[in-house]
């Protein structure tokens, strides 16, 4: 569940594939929308129809809301066929970054590959530098690619043995929807950094990043793909392979603490419920003696209703969230912008008023929108505003596929709890401990050996090396 | 708080003024954006500018969001002047009614008047009968327009004095905000079905449906108009008028429970502190003896907590939304209809399965969208599935400004509570007693003689008469 | 025939109408794209449709051009009914002036009204004034609405008797068509200023601006509507009234020098023949020794093969058009303004170069544009530059339905032709003479006493008192 | 000149690029405009901007026409920089195909290069088949890709070795402007099929199809590139090569009989002369006992001019263009189409009535136009009509950049011209011969050994062979 406040770090991508049902492109385009939360600024539907005679590739790809990009039938019907694979993307705009709008597609010697990424390579620029030199044209901006390149050059007689070869040489987070040789191929990096589950509807197979994806066509719930596994699916059903060097999987922990969307199930954990308990374990270790606990809408929410009735303090709707927020903005002038002019939320003062409050947030990243909001709830009348969040400090970049801000924007990067306190100008202020977050999770602690997540962007534990930073970093 | 689930009953009008700001437009914009839940169809915004010389009207009017509408800084920024009404309208689609859109605005004799209307009147059609065989042209369908003709007619010599002598001839519901002759003039009908709040900004004042129109401009609330209230605002202050018999107040209690939002103070009380207290009338009056409590999001929020608060009940986020609905619709096909989509809402099977719940919700219209979430809640998991209703059965029409079904399309004016239960297949259901609403609101009970709010589409007891729908059946 | 070259006067309406064919709008949709050029800025069609049971109006217009806004089917669709009328105009942009657009449309006492007006009454602003203040509401600044006031407080009993005795109190200028009561009315003011024609198509009958709009359906031309007549098309068939008092002809001479399509017949004879034997006179008035005639597209392009003809000099393409000059532009920066861009219009340097040319042309307004072309030809070599105009120079202001500039931007009613000449920047310059052009009509001269046409804008001689403009010069 | 009658041979491209001047983006935008006859369908422009240290490229490309595609004045300002290349394409719809819209543009290993490419290549289909197999990937379906793998994959150490090594690779049509390390290159193939004109504009150097594109910028015309020359344009001025093997020159004819605009000069000659001269030689060889000469609109006039000075005849618009043809279409209903709906021109009755006329256009494809045209004369009272081509019968595909109907569908390939003039109902027809044709060119007569232009589509005698037509027939 989004928040529409807007200083969050941002996942970027959602991916979503069926096999074997007639309706393949608007099953693939309610995917998406179940998936809209992993990337909002672009989307796209390839789907592959063989139904009459050798198989053809159809693509349309745009700028925006899948809502938008797919809301004309007829679209949507000229993606015929029995399967398709999508994408949703968070990117930024323009006519050369259409390109880069997902799932990419290609004609290679053996015929026409697509691919759908989750994911971000950390030795991408370093392989594209090397494939530019030999000769090789590049259309987008974007690491996945690196991966077509390299399929394409492969001698291996195979996709699949391309893919395998070309992603041995790959680093870094993948979940892969690929679709060539009339199959569906589902690849996630050993790591697992990224989610991607498998699903069953009547006959037909179904990859998704998440299982509310699922959810939304009726379909049923299978398994996780696991770290490290390449599952292909083709007319003759499904088979796994493990081609890779196994690892210790190090998925993501944010996707429990914000990005996934509380009604999806990962690794067989309800992230509503893990969100929960995370909020217990907050109002354990930091508690706070005001009189109600407030959400900060709409993320905050799980994790506050856990501070509560761990806390055993009331839950209320502190904060008001209009419903109606467009795209486009009526833009106060200079003049007026210091009345604090509140479009997309309001204090609520018959709550508020009088009243000693914590705030439960998921997390703080540049701490701009936090002091705002503290600014609503003093000016809606509350006494004291304490506030508590559900994530550690954020004080390191991802370079996994999550958008974050460059380091020095971090507010924890540089501050302590007491100077980011003073930042929001809150009574109190505290973060759940790295500790804490794995108990929440199940764990007994993290395993500073191996821990059982990655969490570098609270520690700077990178599991896999930054080739391309590294690489960056000599160059300046 | 309005609900994506499309089986409510509807406000049809949202109305902010504002006299003396040098940005009275985008204020007005922002005023229109926090009322949007009154009326999400159509809007516009009537500016008037004296600064430059003799007073000149700006006018622009469109279908659909306030934010659409008024998106393009250039639109505001013609709407000069340092006075401004506008209006949200609930409202079909269509060339002809674009004519409809409000404020409406014409030039009479003495000069430009415009005028935005929340409320319907009852006596229009008969009204309009007259004026037409009189020869006056009427351009909308609109009650509103026959206020403007009467004034138009009028032979009396101040816009105040015409306006009174026109609204004494009017029936029904009315908060008017019009401007003419350099002065807004904000008025409630002697009833005061639909509010009127008065509010200030530095030298500025405003009159606004609700009070968190103030809000997002960081305003600050004065008082209500009173019902029979007339107030007049030019540069020389404000001043109150009384110039219609006074009746007793009866004010549209729907209003508290589902029109306003939840963070509007209404006569002086939280919205959302009433909808609470309803929820714990109810779980007084009609205990559950279940896990845990649901909100049908978002408007049974409120009451949901109440609900749980005084039944000692966990609240839980059973159904989960998608933020990210767009206005333009993925039309799966007849063949996958059956699959069950849901594109605006899931349920989270973390939390409800194997348990007993009760889903707490505002009202039941038609009763369809009630039986969709029952189902979506037993396909998530729920062991049991109670309902209970924040406001009593909704057996009789409105005609007072609210969009109500025929009454045949009214589930509870032909069915029994067991009959409605079975229909929506809910293991238990109840709804609210009427008393038990009074109580809710602060009052001893209702008191059957004469009210203290409108409560006529639980009861058919409608406090003005309906001159038209009488005329219209006779001529059936 | 328009000109791309923006420095004319402009017509300022088409109209069409047709009664009596199940394809009623979409051909009153193609009459009205034949009429582009009397209107280019609006277009809207009322279709009356009595198929099932009482008769109902539906209405679309918008602004644009007539293919921007029928082009959607469904739009056409919803316009159903065997009958429709049409209206083209010349107006500018803006929420408010949608109000502007025709035809416009009244439900009054005895149903609804519709009535689409080529032509500007010269009394409107007074009458107006009156119906304010007995109370009347006005809608659009149009003078047309009028019309609709005095039909609807008029005490006579059937809309003919109305709409005579309103007619009886307007002046000026006026082709109008009606529709009411089942009834499609064309009428046309005593002094027939602007044209209308009837015509046929199977048992449909038609009525136009022009005999251009019959033929696009292919319908037969029949007759055009006498000055001064009023012509009533019902189920029963037409009747011919003449309810006004009569008096002599004075057509817009002007339509056939520039308004009128060359291929459209008006009174019996061909435009196109018109201009060819007014370039025929213009060659014998004011020879020209040259190498070659090249008209100034595409209006100059008859009378100057008529010039070419008479004079026996070579006819070629000068200046080429470029085609696909869109409504949207590219501006060229303040910088390179200076280079001479021309996007329209290229001088035909492999024809001009080193040749004296005579330059044909219809009229100069503000000879802004006639000193462009000048320049033109000169880059591209021409050695002689003469300009011939088809008209006798613009002295005055139209009030009868032509915008023109206002009389100080008329650039000879305060020069003399060497004074033009000189500004232009030929080598010489010769109007037609006004008596000279009366001849190429095929009379024997201008008839002092009586003209046989109105030629105000050469001359001042306004057939119909000014009434208006009196009231307005007094009030400065 | 084009014209609206579809029934035509489609010029494929226009080429435009500009280096050296600070409004670079605005002065293409401004060239591709006047060669918009060229292509229609689709645009684009790369900007290249040094001025702010290392180069970068800027682009922007869509569907639709020039005006609509840069009328967004932000559009152009994004494209910075002093140096400019554009492409013009007719071309079909889709997103898909948005990926073939020119210049197209890839980051190779020395840096960014982008081409814009007039003409086809007749052995595209071949190499891209090889380099497929090789490993590379095609992003379009474009023969011009091919260009830019081969630059990328050549082992020469400067852009303009690689550039060399590469086209002495392909055969076939190609006037290119590329821009790669800070210099824009034009090339012509050794042929010279399509046209490539050098100007300036005080210190810019300017390459683009026609000279039009230079006087719509105030440009001057330095000369033609020659075939087989590469021109070089950097910071230190032009530079010529001479980099292949020579040939005769094969310029298009067409382009002199329609596809170039008349106020061209191509090889020192004015197209508008040549196709007076065509006319003229078309009366000789055929002339025609009739009262008047009517061109097809727009492109047969200037034949039509010199038929008729030649003939004696009168010159006369007999059909009358509408110039409001939007791109959108009020689609007529079956029942009414047999109406004779003329939508884009209409007979001219007064001229044409009665008379014996003849109609001179450029060239007959398929027929169906022609055979309206005629209907549409006889219907405007035509008594005799004739018909006069301007070109020999095409009853041959073109290989080298125009698009052309699969031979079946050439009328002229499998019927007499008895059994043409019986199709299209003419009295008589007749085209000018191959010889006629070069002796209007100025020639003694056809070379039958080696012809001085391209005339394959008249003759067949293509003067490159047709590699991948041959390779797929053997396919079949």
């Amino acid at each position: 569940m989004s928040s529409p406040f807007d200083d969050r770090m941002h996942e970027e991508c959602g991916v979503f594939g069926i096999f074997g049902h007639e309706d393949a492109s608007t099953l693939t385009a309610l995917g998406l929308h179940a998936l809209q939360h992993r990337g909002q600024e672009s989307s796209g539907i390839v789907s592959y129809d063989d139904t009459k005679g050798a198989g053809q590739f159809f693509v349309h790809r745009g700028l925006g809301l899948v809502d938008d990009i797919f809301n004309d039938a007829n679209v949507v019907a000229r993606l015929t066929g029995r399967s398709a694979i999508g994408h949703n993307r968070y990117a930024t705009t323009g006519e050369t970054l259409l390109r880069n709008v997902q799932p990419l597609y290609a004609e290679l010697a053996f015929g026409g590959l697509t691919v759908a990424h989750n994911g971000n390579l950390t030795n991408a620029i370093k392989i594209r530098n090397d494939l530019t030199q030999r000769g090789a044209i590049f259309q987008c901006t974007s690491d996945t690619e690196v991966i077509i390149h390299l399929v394409a050059l492969s001698q291996k007689k195979t996709v699949l043995d391309r893919l395998v070869e070309s992603l041995k040489q790959v680093e870094g987070a993948y979940s892969l929807i690929c679709f060539a040789e009339g199959r569906m191929i589902g690849v996630r990096d050993p790591y697992g950094f990224r989610p991607l589950v498998l699903g069953r509807l009547g006959e037909a197979h179904i990859l998704a990043s998440e299982t509310c994806a699922l959810d939304i066509i009726g379909a049923d719930f299978v398994r996780d793909v696991e770290p490290g596994e390449m599952v292909v699916i083709s007319k003759e059903g499904i088979q796994s392979h493990h081609p890779f060097e196994t690892a210790p999987s190090r998925f993501c922990i944010f996707e429990y603490i914000y990005f996934a969307r509380p009604d999806s199930l990962i690794a067989g954990k309800s992230v509503y419920d893990m969100r929960k308990k995370i909020g217990a374990v907050l109002a354990q270790e930091s508690p706070c003696d005001v009189d109600l606990v407030v959400p900060v809408p709409d993320s905050g929410v799980p994790a506050a209703i856990g501070f509560s009735q761990e806390a055993g303090l009331p839950f209320e709707l502190g904060i008001i969230r209009n419903h109606y927020v467009g795209r486009t903005f009526i833009e106060p002038t200079q003049k007026i912008r210091h009345l604090g002019v509140k479009r997309k939320h309001n204090g609520n003062r018959g709550v508020v008023e009088g009243k000693r409050i914590v705030l439960v947030d998921d997390s703080i990243v540049r701490g701009t929108t936090s002091r705002k909001i503290v600014e609503m709830m003093r000016q809606a009348g509350a006494r004291e505003v304490h506030m508590r969040i559900s994530s550690p400090p954020i004080t390191h970049g991802c370079f996994y596929g999550i958008d974050t801000p460059s380091r020095e924007d971090l507010l924890a990067s540089k501050n302590s709890i007491q100077e980011i306190a003073d930042f929001i100008q809150v009574d109190s202020l505290a973060f759940i401990s790295n500790d804490g977050l794995y108990r929440a999770m199940g764990e007994d602690g993290r395993n500073a050996e191996l821990p059982q997540y990655c969490d570098a962007c609270f520690t700077g534990d990178y599991p896999v090396e930054l080739v391309d930073q590294i690489m960056l970093k000599k160059a300046c």
